[in-house]
């Protein structure tokens, strides 16, 4: 049976000052299970985001320490399986996300799932599409509060995150120090009111340290496509990033032509948005699996 | 049968001062022929860019006049059928899009059709997916080169202008003087090397007044979907666009509370890049066509 890591195991930081939560071999299989981004504070539609501790949104439970990870490895996190939880929450606040200049009045609102759906207010039924909106390691040094993406992982809210992914970092500190939260039980591209369908759940995953050198990471796989991740004060400079280290791994790692890279990644791939409403915007690059089959690459 | 309008009725900028190719009522079926973006002067490999007349880049075909429509009036163009030509041309160009900082060598592809795939060197067999880059209407003043989107539309390069989509747009002058051209085979979101696969073609649309006042355009209707599509400097900005159009629709228009709308943008809306590579980038936000059903709203 799987290790499972509950939910009172939380940080808020990912950091290398991290004490772990627990000690994991490279394949064995953990159970994590999390709170959703309020830590659960908002338990009804009266509880509004006024009354909430700041000093615990985003939890992400760990860090696994990964027996055996080194500064400089390849990290590869296979999220085997997701469950998320009864309900969800969202949220709309005046003066935050895309729309936080027109949105007047703060809102609450639970959304019930009901078998495959998330009721919204008794009128629509919304299929669910579960995803990890926080997911990383920590840095090799400082200390990157949760809600903010970046290099080692973080709050990158991309959609391609979910069960049946893998998700590759680079390792900045022995042992990883790996962490995840901030579940969404559906989420769009975007995440316009910084929020998605907000909920605890459990995932189950393994991590191992991979041959794959100069990787570009955070770097994500799923069944069709693969994607680089980049995040960056602006969408255009995060757009910048993602391009650029998907033209590198096509180079580099596949060993596309540069022109045939370019020419490939205009017609094939898509520039796509994660969300732009966090501290640091986020943008994926995607390219088709079949393409790198056809030029005899395989990442396992 | 159908008018058909012969590709030597071309233009380069959209204008009020165009004179139209040809006059059509609402509701005709028109068929416009359209060169590729080059106007055919890259027939082969060794037709490099350098070469290029720039006086000859992105035709438009038309414009059609269409008789009884007014400025201020919404403009619905629906795609009826669209073809591409057997041959496709892709380039690298030094300094130019995305890679444009990497790529050094200039060269030209051509990927020939064979069934519903294009052939890429010899290597890949990519899948047909025949979207129209610049398709618009005469602003009420000014010049718009075809090479620029904007409010009038022009080169948004969005993929969901295909067969079967329909084109808002608000019209600037009498008759609209409404024209398409810079078909693509396939193209990917980003469109990374200011290329898809570049190619003439044909496309059997027609166009009617509706009664849809407020209606922000440019807007695309697709089986599935609705989307605003704004043009800006930055893909920030352009985001924003976008973003507050489809809240203005889905308020405004649909009549869903301002909570709700960015709430349900948020877990079922999706913000999408065009291209990052025109003179204004363009970016799309998406919106499920079920959803506004649930709302007893129809566009038609």
């Amino acid at each position: 049976m799987a290790t499972r890591v509950i939910r009172d195991h939380v940080f808020f930081a990912f950091s290398p000052d991290l004490q772990p939560a627990i000690h994991v071999k490279p394949g064995e299989e953990v159970v994590l299970e999390t709170h959703d981004c309020f830590q659960a504070q908002l338990q009804t539609e009266a509880d509004l985001i006024t009354s909430l501790d700041w000093d615990h949104v985003n939890p992400a439970t760990g860090p696994l320490y990964i027996e055996g990870a080194k500064p400089g490895d390849i990290l590869r996190v296979d999220l085997l399986e997701m469950k998320v939880g009864e309900k969800s929450t969202m949220v709309a606040i005046p003066g935050e996300g895309a729309l936080g200049d027109v949105i007047t009045e703060m809102e609450t609102a639970i959304l019930k799932m009901e078998g495959d759906h998330l009721v919204f207010k008794n009128k629509l039924r919304i299929p669910k599409n579960p995803m990890i909106g926080v997911i990383g390691v920590a840095p090799d040094s400082g200390a990157v509060p949760n809600g903010t993406p970046g290099p080692h992982g973080g709050n990158m809210d991309c959609k391609l995150i979910g069960e049946g992914a893998s998700v590759y970092f680079t390792v900045g500190v022995e042992g990883a120090l790996f962490g995840a939260g901030d579940f969404h039980a559906a989420m769009g591209d975007g995440e316009i009111v910084v929020c998605g369908a907000e909920t605890e759940g459990e995932v189950r995953l393994k991590a191992e340290i991979v041959d794959l050198p100069g990787l570009p990471t955070p770097f994500v796989e799923t069944k069709d496509v693969i994607a680089t991740i980049y995040s960056a004060q602006t969408t255009d400079e995060a757009a910048q990033g993602a391009i650029h280290r998907m033209s590198q791994f096509l180079t580099e790692q596949v060993g596309i032509p540069l022109n045939d890279t370019g020419m490939l990644m205009s017609v094939i791939g898509a520039l796509k948005f994660c969300q732009v409403v966090d501290p640091e915007k986020t943008v994926r690059f995607e390219f088709p699996k079949w393409a790198l089959e056809q030029y005899g690459y395989r990442l396992r």
